[in-house]
């Protein structure tokens, strides 16, 4: 048992889930490694959403609901750590959910779509087919779901398909704690925070924002921007680390 | 599958491999969380050695060789992924090789002592006591192994050891990604470098350092400097990132 008082409560409980999920299929092993990896950039940014993360949360909003043919992409650690949060931004933005997996087998989709479905999301699923241009098992996907998408989410994302997203001509938001990675500097907009606090704050503007406010934001997105604001963030505090 | 065309072809393939020693109980779940937060920081330091690792090693080397009683301890993660390097190390510096684990289980100590004789390593077995001042297993050592070492190599260490045996005045050689942990921070030499990197760079060194070289090296180990050196590498890196 963890101790409630431990200073890293949070964080052991939301690792000691993520083991579980592995030991139960849903999330690949290899998605411990991932999520380790975004502990540490979390870390670097100080757990926290900072300015420039709010306002690409806030432009992830505006491109959504301007869309027309709007898709979250969820794979086994999304789904895990945060299927309510995605079940209150479909509502919110109307999106299309389908599950997109690197570690990809038919009954893990399957229990993914499940456990998606338990948090009250209503799952894009049937028949897939290989239409992303990528060798791996993300290339799988479904016509009128992530193939017909104008805007996509993808949260914690493999660079690979990112690029091939972005390729096919789809407005592609990330959601990556490193903002050096590949994803990060090819998605169309990429937010620099934790899942679960980026997922309640798109949601929250989904709700706010007014169709001028909309029109500004999804008309000046400047990636570069933001990644050199979360850089510089992270460089800040590792250069006050030894203070 | 993972393609061999994956531009981190060699990342998820050294994830796949510790998934499978995860499955097989030579990892941890816990020792993969860690490598994720050890390749982030091998990320920022641009996933190569740096002129101050490369110090950090050579002046490792200089520390075994020149040690009477040196001890390499070996953790699950050190030996799935690193086990011929470990068996190269000790040829080089003559260096005991023990088992040392947080997740203890005398079935967890034979796999990996197995693994590491497989690797061609001398491993330094037999009855382990509870011989250092820790309230968890990492405190099972064996009398004439690392409770009587000199100099002590721990890679991928936990802080709280690492706090333990510099304490019982023993030199501490730590190899750790991230500069700002507990383990890098209260070694005497920490090397900020990735495991697989590090330790040839170290057995290298064994064979090429003359007398007085050994001296020199041994005689002027200066961490705050190597770790500071670490920290404003990986902020350069950051700060010039999107160039």
């Amino acid at each position: 048992m963890i101790p409630p008082d431990h200073p890293r409560y949070r964080s052991l409980v939301i690792r000691e889930h993520l083991a579980d999920c592995a030991k139960k299929g849903i999330v690949s092993w290899e998605g411990l490694t991932a999520h380790g990896r975004g502990e540490a950039f979390d870390y670097l940014i100080g757990e926290k959403t900072s300015r420039s993360a709010l306002l690409a949360e806030r432009t992830a909003a505006a491109l959504l609901i301007s869309a027309h043919h709007p898709v979250i992409s969820v794979n086994g650690n999304t789904a895990a750590l945060a299927s309510e949060e995605i079940a209150a931004l479909q509502r919110a933005s109307g999106a299309v959910v389908e599950v997109n997996l690197f570690h990809r087998t038919e009954a893990r989709v399957t229990q993914i779509e499940d456990l998606l479905r338990d948090a009250g999301v209503e799952v894009f699923s049937g028949e897939a087919e290989k239409l992303l241009p990528l060798s791996h098992d993300r290339a799988w996907c479904r016509r009128n779901g992530i193939f017909s998408a104008d805007v996509i989410l993808v949260p914690l994302e493999d660079g690979d398909r990112g690029q091939a997203l972005v390729a096919m001509n789809k407005t592609v938001i990330a959601i990556d704690l490193n903002p050096l990675s590949r994803t990060a500097r090819t998605a169309n907009l990429t937010i620099v925070d934790e899942l679960t606090r980026a997922l309640p704050q798109i949601t929250r503007a989904c709700g706010e924002l007014s169709a001028a406010e909309c029109r500004n934001l999804a008309g000046s997105v400047d990636n570069d921007y933001l990644l050199s604001e979360a850089i510089r963030e992270m460089t800040a505090r590792l250069s006050h680390a030894l203070d």
